[in-house]
């Protein structure tokens, strides 16, 4: 796209050549060809260093640019408002079903449902109006899928999982595996494992979102719950027996063991784990990496390390060397004095 | 199912409205239509406040329910009954290959084996009897799949993977993957990063189970091997070379890096980390989170914390800013105890 | 293969019976039928102990061995050259399109490319000269690979992605997923929580590897850039709009959340997480399970611990315990001596 047609569409001011954008990218990372913005005079050095070959600045701007100008009130709304006439339409995923696409006669599907090749949907299942099943996904016995649920190819739901409207399942989302449950007992020396039959479902509230490649599993009995609105990125796994009440977020690689429940608008950052058969109360937050291994009151918000604790207690093991090595020369000196005294008193 | 029907099949009498039930649950996720359970007279608030329609209750109970009543002599156990009955059967496959795998005409097909949808086997792999390979699987050249292994939607075996008899793949399990090797050399001044060949494979032992997204790379040369009954939770990953000797359990998101070798009736907790080439002893466990640099001889047959040590020594450390903080006050004591003495004995 | 040719492909010297042989292990986990090596007098036991059918050992080994044995120069080379020749071939993936491949008439494919059953390629898409693409893939609308590239089994690209030339993606890997992203406002004493679109797209340099499993999220707008020859371990989480150098290296399980730049020769070892919107320098290495919550300058170029410090910080930690021992031991001695000494100096 032209600049100039850009600046239009933007309701900005074009100065220097009109050149023809593809994207829009920072300003360290623009190309040739790409879009960039900045508001703020500390950039100078970048927004002179930049090879965008456009960049969107305030009206007030007076430190010039290496490329054309457009001048804007809000650079940073504008960029954005550029990236989506950038962006490519996304995929059309209209309603109808693939040929190659293996649907049980059992299986009720709603109006304007869309689903892709090879796609398989066994038999007993329900997916509501509007839902974009893509290619390469299997859905098992007896599963729902609410209405105006996107689930992006190559993921599985096993037999019974049920899924609320509005759901999101990216690339490689696994719904429904038997949790990690054993019986061991010794025989003969040995241990003897015994495989504890897995009978429950896994369910999703409204609105959940489920990042690529994270694993949720089925109930020992009953339900995994994940309450509506809850967002879960890539990579994490969830217990069996695991509830979370709503409207939280648990951010990639962290872990959530079996039965423990988590309360409403909680926020588990990265790679954190929580125990299994504990309880985190509402509003919550463990920080990245931290390790829960007992409950939650809330009398705590923010909760880091392993086993995690308040910021403040995790402060102080990273300050203990320093203050360590201050007593050990206290210590010493105090030591010496002491020696003196003594010395000055006669000898003990 | 009648509550009278299920108090029939479990033994036990009924009290109260004979509702209708379809399904176990705990006393505070359960809901309408869902039976509970209790035998501890501690939980008597969760009881009240349950909404569950039915619960089972010991003989000796006297506190009363919100709900009709079955009693029982063991609530745990006839719970347990109660969702095996409750359950619906699991997904039937039945012996038959689907028309559309794709199994190469070299391929050995035990007796009784079936074989899902867009399911393919490539030339020379061998499928015991009795095997089910779900739908939309990948077995490559020269895999060997033993008797009675249940493969579930989506699982991947590189070419020449070996599995034992008995064995479980959930969704998303990727075997044989080329591991982590790189030679690197400095050219002209960038490094030269030359991928060195991964010529070896994964073995499975007799009654191995993997689950979602676990990764295991196949050997440099020879074989990564996991021994016989040894249980693999989600998303863990197992580097080239790795042994397991059999019987150990390995956690959800934990990792083990190549060429390290684990004992027999190990357990990996949770998003433990373990270094390559070292040894864990048999019986050994990791607790969640640690990261173990070094072998473990089985001295300590816990260890926890990064780098793992005895649960004492984490605790030391955990425990080293009260401590200081005694010692600080402790010294300054000492200062002006000292101070004051000398001050007595006249200026030093 | 007999001991003897093989023996005479490697230029080395049989001693003992013309055994059979099929494959190398190393001295511990060889079985019959296994080739092994040692160069060292110090693994004499474990040449004692070994169940190899033949081993490879330097000219001057006077230790004997319980097997055939066959002398050469280096064995360990020699044992690689003779894996070589044991491994099966690899999987010919000739050039031409499996009938069951979908692929839109717009795309465009190269010479001599391979697409596997069940793959589907979508339009607008361009793949480069000698591709393998195998079985179940798919790859999304307007995706560019570049030549040479190398795509496993049920590996999934979003719309868009770009690959460079000679990538190699393992099972499983998923690119293009959406980010983690969202806007929350309070509405009604309720979390309103809404997607925030994700609009950029992923793309990785000539010779790029990824681990299986591993997932790499689209940019919200611009890219999400990995550097050519950057080697991604399994399992490993890239967050949006994320950049990498090039010529770094990121271990299993590790994690790099949003926006964050990685300098050239970095090497982010397994586990470790590492804070959005931050810059590791150029050829930093980050430790096992390392968490980095802030920009790291190159001044220390090993770090280690959560949060990331170095090597010396944290040992100091580990030895905090020990020191404040011997620090109450000091001041409880100090404090005798100065209550004896207030004794000799009379009541203060």
């Amino acid at each position: 796209m032209r600049a100039s047609d850009l600046a239009a569409r933007l309701g900005g001011v074009l100065e220097g050549d009109d050149v023809e954008l593809a994207a829009c990218a920072g300003l360290e990372e623009a190309r040739p060809g790409d879009l960039s913005f900045c508001k703020d005079a500390k950039h100078v050095p970048l927004v002179q260093a930049t090879k965008a070959s456009a960049i969107l600045l305030p009206p007030d701007w007076t430190h010039g640019a290496p490329c054309a100008i457009i001048r804007v009130a809000d650079p940073n709304h504008a960029c954005m408002a550029a990236a989506e006439i950038f962006a490519p339409p996304a995929p059309v995923r209209a309603p109808g079903v693939h040929p190659t696409a293996i649907i049980d006669p059992s299986v009720r599907l709603g109006a304007n449902v869309h689903v892709g090749a090879y796609t398989i949907i066994e038999k007993g299942s329900e997916i509501g109006d509007g839902c974009v099943i893509e290619a390469q996904v299997f859905i098992g016995e007896n599963c729902t899928v609410g209405a105006g649920t996107h689930i992006y190819p190559q993921v599985t739901l096993r037999e019974g999982t049920k899924l609320g409207k509005g759901v999101i399942l990216h690339c490689g989302v696994r719904l429904g595996g038997d949790g990690y449950g054993y019986n061991t007992t010794m025989e003969n020396g040995l241990p003897k494992i015994e495989k504890i039959p897995q009978l429950g479902i896994v369910e999703l509230g409204d609105g959940v979102e489920i990042g690529s490649n994270t694993t949720i599993d089925r109930a020992r009995i009953g339900r995994t719950y994940i309450g509506p609105m809850t967002k879960i990125d890539n990579l994490v796994q969830i217990g069996h027996n695991v509830k979370v009440a709503g409207y939280s977020g648990i951010i990639a690689q962290a872990g959530v063991a079996g039965s423990t429940q988590i309360g409403t608008g909680c926020l588990i950052w990265a790679q954190a784990g929580i125990s299994g058969h504990i309880k985190i109360a509402d509003g919550v937050q463990v920080g990245p990496q931290a390790g829960v291994p007992q409950s939650l009151d809330g009398s705590e918000k923010y909760v880091v390390g392993t086993p995690a604790t308040s910021l403040k207690n995790v402060a102080a093991i990273t300050l203990a060397p320093k203050m360590i090595m201050k007593l050990r020369q206290d210590v010493k000196a105090l030591k010496q004095d002491v020696a003196k005294l003594a010395g000055t008193t006669g000898p003990a």
